[in-house]
Formats: C-alpha cells, sequence, structure tokens
C-alpha cells in the first residue's frame, strides 16, 4: 500500500460537497493523478482501462459504418487557423504554441492541435478530386490540448484523449444523415454501454462548433444536477470546404465544394460516468464498460484456504469461457475489506465462496447497485452471473433516468426559471425567442446555458421565457461543467 | 480516382534506386502523404491499419507479462531534463518547445516528449513507497516529437507513433530480467509476425540510449544493405531513480533506489517492414499483419458476373468463419489491373473465380510472394487457404534470412571492411577494442556504425579491427537509416 494511497481520506458524501466528493472517488478509486503540468492529468492503469473498453466499443461500431482510422499531426501551422474565420475566433484563446525546436525560432510558430479540422481539411483538398472519391470516412485516435482555465478531472483537462471523425460527402443530404447517424451510433453507445440517459439535440448558435452550420449534441445530467456534453456531432456545410478549397468534378463534371461533417467523443465521458452512477460507497462502473465485471472473494479460515481458492479458480475459469471479465483478490487483507474495496472501486458483481458455501455446494452474488445477495447453486454461476449483469446495466440505466426525469422542470418565465432552479437542480424546458440577447440574460441571471433543442420534445412552449415574444425554439436550459 | 493517385508514375525498381523505390511504393500504396509540417507525415488508413494489427498483436503481450497501459502529459517541464545528465545532453537538440498558449508566455517552457522516462519517472516516485509497490509495470501508447534534420516517412519523422514501457523493480536482477524479457517479445514479434529477422545483441556506450546503463536492441537488414533499429530495451539501473528519487521501503525495512527499465518500438517498423518484403511490383505484407490477408476477384462477361458475385460472397464468408482477413473486388476495373493493384498492395493471396472455374467446382488461389498459381476444389478453399497462408509467413521469413546472411561479411581489418562493403552492401562481423576512438574511425573511414554485439556470435574475434589490440568484443557494424 502506497503512502499515496494511505494518505487518502474518507470519501466525502456527494450531498456535503458533490465537487469533494468526485476528488475522493477518483483518487482513492486510482484512476488518476495529476501531473506537474497545468491542467494535465496522468490516467492510472485503472483510468485508461475504462478508456480502452470505450474505445474498443465504439471503434468497432465506427468500422461497422465504414469509416477508417488515420493519423494527422499534431502541429498545426498558425496559417491554417487564419482560413475559417469563426473557428480561430473560438480555438485561439485555447491554443498552446511551439514557437521553437532543436534550438531554432520557428518561421511560422505551430499550434498543438485542439481539433483537426484545418489540418484534415487542407489534406482532404489534395485527396478529393472527384465524386468517386467520396464519401471519405476517417476517424482518428489521438491527444489534442485545450489551454483551459478551470480545468477539473477527466470532465475538463487542458490534454485529453478523443477520437474525432471527419467525413466529406457529395451532397448537403448525404452529409447530414452522416451528421445525425454518429449523433445516434453515440447516444446509443452512451446509453446503452454507459447506462447514462441523454437528452439528444440541436446547440443554439452561440453554443455550436466554431465553424460548423449545426451542432448536434448528447447532454447527460450529473447527480449534482449540472450538464455534461457527451457527445457532438456537426455539420459543416462547406465552410472548412471552401477555406481548404475541397472542391471536387461532380457528376456533370463541374467543379464543386464538398460538404463535410465532424463528431468527436473524449476521455471527458469518463468523469460523466462517475458523476452518474457513483454513489457515498465510490465508483459504479456498468457491467459492459467495467475492466473486471465480477471479483471472487476466497473466505474462511487458513486452513480451508487451497481448497477454497481452488474452487474459486474452478468457477472463474468457468465464467472466463462465458465471456466474463473476473478477477480472484487473494490477498492478506480481511474479506470486510475486500468487500468495501471493490465496491468503492465499483466492480458489478461480488462472488463469495466459504467453506460453508462448499458443503452446500453455492456461491455467494453480491449486486453493487442493489446490495442483493443470493445463495446460487454452483452449476448455476454462469446463467446467473450474466443475468445479474444484464440487470445491472438495466438498472443502472432506470436509476439514472429516474434521477434526470425526476430533476426537470418546465417553467413559462426566467423567474419560474430562477425559482425552479433554486428548489431544485437539474434541467429546465422553456420557450426561446432565438435571439442571442435573451440567451444571454438567462445565463446571467441564473448561471444557466442552453444545452440544445431537443430533437424530440413532449411540451412545446408558446413564448420565450425571457422577452415573452413567440417561441422559435423549445430549449433545455441547465448548468454544465 | 484521384489527381493525386493518377499523378503517382511507375514504381522505381529497387536496383535502379532503392530510396526512390520505397517512397513511389509508399505513396502508390497509399500508406501516408505528406504533411505541411516539415518532418510529420500523414498515416493514411491503408498505412495505419498497418499499426493498429501491430499494436494489437503486441499489445496481448504486453498485458500477457502482467503490464497494464496508462497515459501521462504529453508535456515535459524544461527542469525535468535538467536531471538525468546523459539524457539532456542526448534529447536537448531534438526538443520542440511550447513557451506560450492562451495568449500568455509560460513560466517555464514545455518540451514535447521525445520520450516519457522524466515524466514517468517524476509518477514513480509518488506511487513508489514500499517493496509491495514493486514491481511497477506500466505501457504506454502515444505519439513522441524528435525534431530530426533528415526526416524518412515511417523510419524517421519528427512526430512518430510508437509504445514505451516504463518498469520499476526491487532488485537489479529483475529489472535485467525485465529488460530481457522485452527483448524477447521484441525478437519473437518482429521474427513471427513481421517475418523479418534480426540481431539480437548489446548497443556500444556510445550507440545507448541517453541514460540507459545498458541498451539491448534488434537490428534487421533492409533489401539496400542498410541497417534499421527495429526495437530496443533499456536497463537504466538507478540513473533515473536517483535523478527522480524514486526510493522505496525494501523488505529490511531501508530506502532503496529502485531499478528502473524502459523499452519501445515504433512506426519506424513500418518502414522496416516495407524494405525488407518490398520488390519491384510493390509492398508484399506478411500474413499475420496484413490488414486484408486475401482479395476475391470476380471473373468473366457481365451476364455472369451476378451468378460468380454470389459464389465468391459464399466463398469469403466461409474464410471470414475460417478466421481469415478478405474483401472482395468487385469494381469496373479489368481484372489484369486489379492483379496487379494487389500485388502492389502486398496482399498475400488472390483468389480469382470465373464461370469456368464454377463449372468444375474450383478456385484459383494466387501467392504474392511465390507467384505459385493452384486450382483448389471449392470444398477444400479454407484449408488451402490457412496452409498458404502460413507457408507465405515462413517464405518470407526464410528469403529475408537468405538475404540476410548472403550480405553478411566477416572482416580482421578496417581496409577489409571497407572491402567488403564496397563489394556488397550489409553487415560485417569485426572485433573491437572497447575503445570510442576505434569505433568513431570505423564511422569516419567507412560510413558504418556499430549495430550492436550480438548475443549469439558464431566466431569470435581476437583483434580490434582498427587498432589491432586484443578484442574486447565482436561488434556488428552496418550502415543505418
Amino acid at each position: 500500500m502506497s503512502k499515496d494511497k494511505k494518505m487518502v481520506k474518507e470519501i466525502t458524501p456527494q450531498q456535503e460537497d458533490f465537487s469533494r466528493w468526485y476528488i475522493d472517488v477518483i483518487k482513492k478509486a486510482d484512476l488518476m493523478d495529476y501531473s506537474p503540468v497545468r491542467g494535465c492529468i496522468v490516467f492510472k492503469p485503472e483510468g485508461y482501462e475504462i478508456w480502452e473498453m470505450m474505445q474498443k466499443e465504439l471503434d468497432s461500431k465506427f468500422k461497422e459504418t465504414g469509416h477508417r482510422n488515420a493519423y494527422f499531426p499534431l502541429f498545426i501551422p498558425e496559417s491554417f487557423f487564419q482560413k475559417e474565420k469563426e473557428h480561430v475566433e473560438g480555438f485561439n484563446p485555447e491554443l498552446p504554441w511551439v514557437t521553437e525546436a532543436a534550438g531554432e525560432q520557428l518561421e511560422e510558430r505551430l499550434a498543438i492541435r485542439p481539433t483537426s479540422e484545418t489540418m484534415i481539411g487542407h489534406m482532404y483538398s489534395k485527396w478529393i478530386q472527384s465524386y468517386r472519391d467520396l464519401p471519405l470516412l476517417i476517424n482518428q485516435w489521438s491527444n489534442v490540448v485545450r489551454w483551459e482555465k478551470r480545468t477539473l478531472p477527466f470532465l475538463r483537462t487542458s490534454e485529453f484523449l478523443w477520437q474525432e471523425g471527419h467525413t466529406a460527402h457529395e451532397t448537403e443530404e448525404e452529409a447530414k444523415a452522416e451528421t445525425m447517424q454518429m449523433l445516434e451510433i453515440y447516444r446509443e453507445f452512451v446509453e446503452d454501454f454507459l447506462s447514462i440517459p441523454v437528452i439528444v439535440g440541436q446547440k443554439t448558435p452561440s453554443e455550436k462548433f466554431a465553424g460548423a452550420v449545426e451542432t448536434f449534441s448528447i447532454e447527460a445530467m450529473m447527480k449534482d444536477g449540472k450538464a455534461v456534453q457527451a457527445g457532438t456531432s456537426h455539420y459543416l456545410g462547406t465552410n472548412f470546404s471552401k477555406a481548404f478549397d475541397i472542391q471536387y468534378l461532380n457528376r456533370d463534371n463541374q467543379q464543386q465544394y464538398a460538404y463535410t461533417t465532424s463528431w468527436g467523443v473524449s476521455t471527458r465521458m469518463i468523469g460523466a460516468m462517475i458523476m452518474v452512477h457513483g454513489d457515498d460507497k465510490g465508483l459504479a462502473l456498468p457491467p459492459k464498460v467495467a475492466p473486471t465485471q465480477v471479483i471472487v472473494i476466497p473466505i474462511g479460515p487458513a486452513k480451508k484456504r487451497e481448497e477454497v481458492t481452488e474452487k474459486c479458480m474452478e468457477l472463474m475459469d468457468g465464467l472466463k469461457q462465458a465471456g466474463v471479465r473476473v478477477r480472484m483478490d487473494t490477498s492478506d487483507q480481511s474479506p470486510g475489506w475486500k468487500f468495501n474495496e471493490y465496491e468503492m472501486r465499483g466492480v458489478p458483481i461480488r462472488i463469495e465462496l466459504g467453506p460453508r458455501d462448499m458443503e452446500k455446494g453455492q456461491v455467494v452474488l453480491a449486486s453493487r447497485i442493489s446490495g442483493e445477495k443470493k445463495f446460487i447453486p454452483q452449476e448455476q454461476l454462469n446463467k446467473e452471473v450474466l443475468n445479474m449483469l444484464d440487470d445491472i446495466q438495466k438498472q443502472m440505466y432506470d436509476n439514472a433516468k429516474s434521477f434526470m426525469d425526476s430533476h426537470f422542470s418546465s417553467v413559462e418565465t426566467i423567474d419560474e426559471m430562477k425559482a425552479a432552479l433554486e428548489k431544485q437542480r437539474g434541467f429546465v424546458l422553456a420557450g426561446w425567442c432565438g435571439s442571442e440577447a435573451c440567451e444571454h440574460q438567462v445565463k446571467e441571471e441564473t448561471g444557466a446555458t442552453s444545452r440544445n433543442i431537443p430533437t424530440v420534445v413532449t411540451e412545446h412552449k408558446g413564448k420565450c421565457l425571457v422577452c415573452e415574444e413567440p417561441a422559435k425554439h423549445t430549449v433545455v436550459f441547465g448548468k454544465s461543467y
């Protein structure tokens, strides 16, 4: 046990201080460490393995839909940022610059990529000449850097890991279909794989990606009621094609600008998952993303240990063959210590086996989520474990969905919104006239920003909550990370 | 077909100009493109997928031997480089520096990592407190940057992709065993998975990693006789532990410095693989690393196309179920064009199927390496393909081994070495007294550098090839990339 770990105090209860709770959990579960570089964290193995699970699942979904991976340079020449006006305005305040290399001043400063639209736009203009080169469907897994003022591990770090998809198409229709397809892949991934319910919708113009025509997002609600944007998909129209001259000869033998998209999710999903599912015991990992789904804990006196451990090994082998990710803890710590430890680490299922269980031919299964304990005949273990993993995955979604639904207000005026946000944290549905001034006033007065204009709205608002002019959209507002 | 591709001329023959051949092949096979940033390439999907195959195989070998993945920051504070004297001298000339971020000058310059010993040393000093924290076995997949003066796609680029393992141990013995274990994993991977024979050995002090006690390497021979260092494993002793204060309480309750190692392979392996196996037709990919192992080409008149294509689909499904990576080309190009195209792209096996083959219930199998064509009953296809893939994997190794063996000279004096290198390209075995002066003189007079001191030497040399003093080591020399 390292000094570091010993120094971690008990986990602060969520109700007492949610931010402290979050930091306590990610430190105690050994997911990350602070680095000496401001705003950059170290992804420790326990944290990185969660990212590996996410990558594997998403990567297969991207490949199934015809995308291929590539890798573009980390450095972006300063002149590239000047080519798309909104893009440069959006990203300039966050860029780190390389000005010297190998002992010499560079002729042109190089930015560390905050996202790769510009570099990829430049390359696509070389690669795309004819409609036969389209669609071009490429994804990149990489690090990116945005020099953030306020940082929070996983949720907002100066360097983070992500994937960015960049596609080019013949028509607006195809590009829009791609934008929506990737948004749906994200929604499905976040809801099914991470058990996080989301609001799917379109960003307002002031919140869209710098350079996009339309940005769509999925928004998740943390247990403190704040929003995390869990993924975005951008329809870029011909903005970047015009800036980088991505022209192709179309089917009518005419030069035409390609329609492009980009879409990404990042390691901030790790933070969102923790804040949606975690509790005062610590982390809670949905089975599909948990690097360890089942922890086996042998119990009982030393003289019986060998026999019990042998049985545990046998049961583990069976589970592994059934495709379950299972580990055993044979350390000298007490069973009680181990129970707490793996609950804190969020392992979905615990299996206990002691001499008495062996006599009875049974094992004990305990769920991290319901706390339920079951005595199971050993020969039914695989089936019961697979069922319980499915149940936990579903329960975690249902719990998060109930939380979100019960922290959702619907208001007519900005005063009602203030009252709603004071009464309970969460999201607020309201009408909006479409003016930036009204949107800005909401932010000034309530601290909440527009999250998105939901694709599916059960209730349409007639008037803007600020100016009371006719509402153009029904919008979800919320405070955000 | 893009303008870019059309502009690529025929492949220059290897004998005419090996460097031109290399560039022609990687461009024509669409593996990479130059980027606007000096020395940085774009890994296009056809090239990146080779890296993904390599990653998958190596990653599973690392995990099998108890290593876990993590991710450390891209930026390294300048002060970290000052802590290990040899390290700073070795890397300072190649570092790019971030001096400004978000519109402000940084108080301390940040280097872009050329390798992560310093950052990881800093973190390990926090994480390692007791012998119970050891061994610590961590690997990282990442980009790194070394501002190179002369660059060559894949083989030497300013930014490249790699993995770097970093481990800490209680004893010298354990750390040395780890160093050799990882070297052996690399040897096995390069020889078995990439079909590249290598010379395993220790680097001379002047060629070792900056800050290492001992560096071991595997050295491969390209078809122009030059060497590529395909992987390195470093025993770092307590050099970095002392520089970064990685101390732990040992089993006798004493503070002690940990013994560390590091080891890495990079995307330069892609370049080595091309230069070892490629020929005047283009790329040749060993089956184990080939993203596409089999290309299916339907043949015959348009009216029969549907029927033939259907049969091809059926055969492909069978191959996929047998674990073969297979694709079909149903484009309008002629069969002859397709034959050349996939030979150029290095696909190990081509399957042809036409109406006459259908009548006879056969298919045609063609090997990229031997050029052999076989007529096979359709029901034996899976078995024959799996056998042929195995054979090709082995043939490619044997061919490369024959080439290396026949380009290996053994000399007594520097004059003999010059004559040998003039007569034929390749490696030269010679005695060496151990002095840096003699090593330097070899480089000055012949252009060859010491590759390594082979672990297995069939012939021990008595005298140094330069000064004729007693030889301390028998060394492999060669010109290198």
